[in-house]
């Protein structure tokens, strides 16, 4: 089959690899029906985070069962399943309290699972999915969802599960002011959640058009489009004065992390998901005498997917607008491309 | 009159000092009843922060208005009062969201005020009040209590409060576990909060026999003596293989916070009230792969004290206990030394 492989910084190929198979009795085969590149995947595409060797790469997709291991009972062929954007177990104490990213047997896409065997990286034609029953969520009565419900769907593998997560450790909500700092995918999906969640104010730090109309379209009342001091004075300004309630760090950059935790009001709470990329400090003392909470971290997106899959599929939500460009799996190189020039805001990829 | 001034590390003295008066028609006098020597003292005592001239030191007491400005209607002459541990204005918009700690217009005890007039510290015999009707909170029914009281609603001036915010911030309460570090007056008194709050299984991390009984007394079910990793094993061991939900800090130095982020359940809450001694470092990777939740700060006791002050006032909490020694206000440096060698838990002072 083809699958996305990373050599270098900049060196993103498509190759022939083997086709996986069931090793296990509790794993399936996914027939990947789209994947995507997420921002995180920049990093090492950008040389911020060593390559050390060539290595399948993609943590995002959705497709469908295509063979079962022996002791799966719960999924079947043909289902059709989102994939969150690592694996976990569903029975060791952290995914038992909804943190399945802290997962005591944790699977990484484009890894080796915790025997030693090979997992395929999330852009490709097909993954193999140890502890397939835990791990996957399952979208009940849809077998073959059309390219606007699959491009929605897949968000929910990280980049929606991810916004929201941000936005409900910052505690948005009804009655309560939002600044969401990041414009990726991520910080648009997280615009989403704060006005899933009741925010009626919302402010969305962004500098491009397109990103800022998707705001708009997604819940954003206001717009600042400028940054440091300037976007701090902008905010307290909007909020007559004040500083947010809730501010979601969607980036995970020194600067990113400083302008949130600046936008936020003190006994406010700062809700962040981007990863961090080195120097995101959390300034001790800053927070010692603002009493900001700071909540968040890497999303257990499994454990968000059910309530938003409802959404979803309602039509409550459309997440998959982040989707501004669409790809044949073979374009991979340039849907990195588009993505680290910021020409896209987010690259589905069709295997 | 008589009050304590601090002139460098190890050198407190107590001297002859005007008698505050009203400057300001909201100011009111408290003639001190009651003061303490506080953990934070103890940082320029010790010279870990540094004291550039002598300063009158002090920011915890309760007594009785003896005058009071013209503009004061919600005080009177004879009221009991207790002095948060620093003063706001109750007006602008942090104090209208509870966090009186971060006012616009705070003042501190020992220090000047936005007019730059002086104010007392509370280790001494009388204090001139700024925003007076703002920043004290009087005892109702209440006009000379006796020395077991007293103590008790001393504490609501700092440690009770504080400790209670460590355990609200932690999340502390039922079906929820627990462990504090910090076995200083606030650690113990984060003990009393956390069961107060309703948490059943409460681990107290201390090595000294006197301030585990008192820790047990408090509620703490459980006592570990061991620290680094080893404390870390036996928490885990006592919560049955896993660590604890809610983590309260309360000591503010690097191996503290470490310690009670490693006690910490991914997902879990950690609280702190410590005030940070230097390198008391959030690691934001960990966090963020944890996914543990921090808040804290500097506690906002202005809002806490009306319920807290009702339990003390039922006899529900007696935080009072926490005072194992009681000097005249001469012996300030003994008081201090005693705190410093832990010969003390903490040393309330009588002027």
């Amino acid at each position: 089959m083809r699958a996305t492989v990373i050599h270098g910084p900049g060196d993103i190929r498509v190759e022939d690899v083997d086709y996986p198979t069931v090793l296990r009795p509790t794993d399936v085969v996914v027939r990947v029906s789209a994947a995507c590149v997420c921002g995180s995947d920049l990093w090492p595409y950008r040389g911020v985070r060593p390559t050390k060797e060539p290595r399948a790469i993609g943590h995002e997709f959705v497709g469908v069962v295509e063979s079962v291991g022996a002791e799966v009972s719960a999924l079947a062929e043909g289902d059709f399943v989102i994939a969150p954007f690592v694996g976990s177990c569903g029975k060791c104490p952290q995914c038992r309290n909804g943190v399945t990213v802290a997962c005591d047997h944790l699977v990484s896409w484009g890894s080796v699972d915790e025997h030693g065997d090979y997992v395929q990286g999330a852009q490709g034609q097909a993954v193999r999915v140890p502890q397939a029953e835990a791990t996957l969520r399952k979208v009940d009565d849809v077998s073959l969802p059309d390219a606007g419900l699959t491009a929605s769907l897949l968000t929910l593998s990280d980049v929606m599960g991810t916004g929201h997560h941000a936005a409900v450790s910052a505690q948005a909500g009804p009655g309560r002011s939002v600044v969401v700092v990041g414009d990726g995918a991520v910080g648009l999906c997280g615009v989403l959640a704060a006005k899933r969640l009741g925010a009626e104010r919302i402010i969305a730090m962004s500098r491009h058009a397109d990103r800022q109309a998707l705001a708009r379209e997604f819940g954003a009342t206001d717009i600042v489009a400028e940054r440091g001091d300037d976007g701090v004075a902008r905010v307290r300004e909007l909020l007559g004065g004040v500083l947010a309630d809730s501010v979601l760090e969607c980036v995970g950059t020194k600067e990113s992390m400083a302008q949130a935790l600046r936008s936020t009001r003190p006994g406010g709470n700062l809700g962040y998901v981007g990863v961090p990329a080195g120097g995101a400090e959390l300034p001790i003392s800053y927070l010692f005498s603002t009493n900001i909470t700071v909540a968040g971290g890497m999303a257990p997106v499994h454990t968000y997917i059910p309530e938003l899959l409802a959404d979803v599929l309602s039509g409550k939500i459309n997440p998959g607008r982040v989707f501004d460009s669409v790809m044949p799996l073979e374009q991979a190189a340039a849907a990195y491309q588009a993505m680290d020039e910021r020409r896209a805001i987010k690259v589905l990829l069709t295997p």
